[in-house]
């Protein structure tokens, strides 16, 4: 058990190489604490300002400001390329996730004819179990849940025990929305391809958090959101990533015109272009990409490598605290233990979690709850201090130890 | 043959009750003639205050803004439904029009089991086109496409011609993006019903232009873009509209969360919202919609029929300065001469209409090109004014008077 007084929070963050990156965020309340980045990250300083650059683009150069937002979707690929391990034209910024993972499945499923099942886990996200059963019932073929055990992430063994030769696809998160706990990904990967099957990573809870290494797990697909640990802007747009060499062999679904070959020419027949923007639909949100541009910036610049180091530090750091406070007050780790084993986030059950959730949000500390009893605590490492840490658990005991979180409702329907 | 002095145009613009709008959006160059606001409309004021409003929202409220954020497509939405002719909560502000198009397309078809047709023109937008190509061939079905003038748009006989019993649906812009002709949406609507297929109507050149009465001509489903004549800035999310009795009905392909019934209990199956709701898919990108809110909210207060007739009036007036000084000159109108079957923008035939829009463009006028030989100039009523309009169509006589445009290079392959 560690060491709980503040003084060790404080030595930790004069020791910290990114400590000054929270200088390049918006701190608008400094007193708040905000665990919650793993569900929307802070305002970047640049993006306040970019964001202000190109409305005034709209407004001055009208039209002629698309000469330069057409390359927006992918300048911001690149970028993220980067951060998920993967080479420049890999990865582009388009649509939301969901729609992203609905196209790359169905260009997965069409890339392997005949084959009629898709595995994925009974602990991955709503939007990706959803979007993958209504491709399903669609055409017809099998969804193969593989069960997960939501504190402890995905077991490989029972993945490769679902993966067969009827498998097209094989399609998991790479770190896990209620646990934070991190796949295997290069071992899923390489099972899926034994069998002959593809791969479609979520990157949501990982990029930015974790490195990913998606060229040197030879992953084939990922999507994943820009606008958690990447920091672009409440629904800031999503990203693709499609290794290069299939980029011309899968085919996505919505054929759209910022897909097609001479786009101007507007010709009479759907002509592809031969690299990722193939995998762009409609018309991008240019101020919400700028966005996201400015918010993968800031990850790239403070590098991958650097930032989980602090994610494990600041994450062992809160379970350390955990065991010595929480633990007494009917907390339970529902995380991973090993450091390597997590993302950026830490989950605890408590049997009132929504009702402490409440509380703690009274007490200026801002977790996130998920259904039905657990907190989540997301660690930032770009902008979340050690003494944020020793703050908002401490407070956190000092709500749950006087009962504070006692008279708030129990959780309502709805979300239950 | 029409009064080409500039006193007739400072009169129109005395007698115009829509004037003042014009100080409602940014105005960056006042000599600039900006004839574009079909591609991108201009920058309201209101929406600058916004965007900013909402950046500091996200720096300062953090997640806790998606209280009121969660909102935004819906609000949109209703806004936009006042402005095509259907009732509050018909119409969603979501994703991209090529990613709508294809959700309803898909919507109609599974809701017509056993038809194999879709009906479309081979005028219609590009993207339409590619994306009912799209599911055309990953369905095997045939996509029947009636030929139109691109002159003189869609040609009813033609269409009714193509409707049989294995016709699923029929897809149509309202206003055609090259010559701006409306098409007779209460006329085709019927003729589509009349075999018991559904529409799908594309409104991007038409909302906010014209009145687009949906529910009057009983239409099924629709989609359209908001930052043409909405002015809801570069590449903002589109709408879809599904009728009221329908929306229960009819089931869009992709499954994603904010579709979702209790979306935060992210429950083990899908369970789609008994609403409009229920069309949307993932996170919506929050800045770029309340950019879009805000535009559509200029045009639903300023009204649809008063910009419809002052649409006319600037199209008809252009129409008078295009046989008095551009006829002459090798110009020939490539839109209906008759102000009730245009939308907001009038077409020109020149066979150097590359090299004019270039040249245009370096006298402080911005057009539009569309290959091969057309120049598309659009007359936004909420900020063009009719002395724009003179000050726009002399100084295009003046350049090809001159052969100002002579020098310039034609135009680049991929345009053609």
């Amino acid at each position: 058990m560690g060491d709980t007084h503040l003084d060790r929070a404080v030595r930790l963050d004069r020791a910290d190489r990114l400590a000054g990156y929270r200088d390049r965020f918006v701190i608008a309340d400094p007193a708040l604490v905000y665990l919650d980045g793993n569900s929307l990250g802070r305002l970047p300083v640049a993006t306040r300002d970019r964001l202000r650059a190109v409305v005034d683009t709209w407004g001055t150069e009208l039209i002629g400001g698309w000469d330069r937002w057409i390359e927006v979707n992918r300048a911001a690929g690149d970028v993220l390329a980067g951060i998920v391990g993967a080479a420049a034209g890999e990865v582009i910024l388009a649509d939301s996730t969901s729609v992203n993972l609905y196209k790359l499945a169905c260009a997965a499923l069409a890339a392997r004819p005949g084959r009629t099942v898709i595995v994925t886990d009974d602990d991955n996200f709503p939007t990706d179990r959803y979007v993958l059963a209504g491709i399903a019932a669609d055409r017809g073929l099998t969804l193969r849940m593989v069960g997960t055990d939501p504190d402890r992430g995905i077991d490989p063994a029972a993945v490769t025990a679902a993966l067969d030769g009827d498998v097209a696809l094989l399609c998991l998160s790479h770190v896990s929305y209620r646990s934070g706990a991190v796949a295997d990904l290069p071992a899923l990967t390489a099972a899926a391809h034994e069998v002959g099957a593809l791969v479609l990573w979520d990157l949501c809870h990982s990029a930015g958090a974790v490195p990913v290494g998606l060229a040197a797990a030879g992953a084939d697909l990922a999507v994943g959101c820009t606008y958690k640990y990447l920091n672009g802007g409440p629904g800031a747009p999503a990203f693709l990533y499609v290794r290069a060499d299939l980029q011309t062999v899968v085919r996505q679904p919505i054929w759209g015109w910022f897909g097609q070959s001479g786009q101007f020419a507007m010709g009479p027949s759907y002509d592809p272009l031969p690299d990722i923007r193939r995998f762009l639909v409609g018309t991008p949100p240019v101020l919400a990409a700028y966005a996201a541009l400015e918010g993968a910036r800031l990850t790239a610049e403070a590098g991958v490598e650097a930032i989980a180091a602090k994610g494990r530090a600041l994450t062992g750091y809160a379970v350390d605290l955990v065991d010595a406070w929480l633990a007494p007050l009917g907390f339970r780790l529902a995380s991973p233990r090993d450091p390597c084993r997590r993302g950026a986030h830490v989950t605890l059950h408590h049997p009132q979690a929504w009702q402490v959730c409440q509380a703690l949000k009274a007490a200026g500390v801002i977790p996130d709850f998920r259904a039905p009893d657990r907190l989540r605590l997301g660690m930032a490492p770009l902008y979340t201090r050690f003494v944020d840490v020793h703050s908002g658990l401490s407070r956190l005991r000092d709500v749950v130890g006087a009962g504070a979180h006692e008279p708030y409702p129990s959780v309502p329907a709805g979300i239950t």
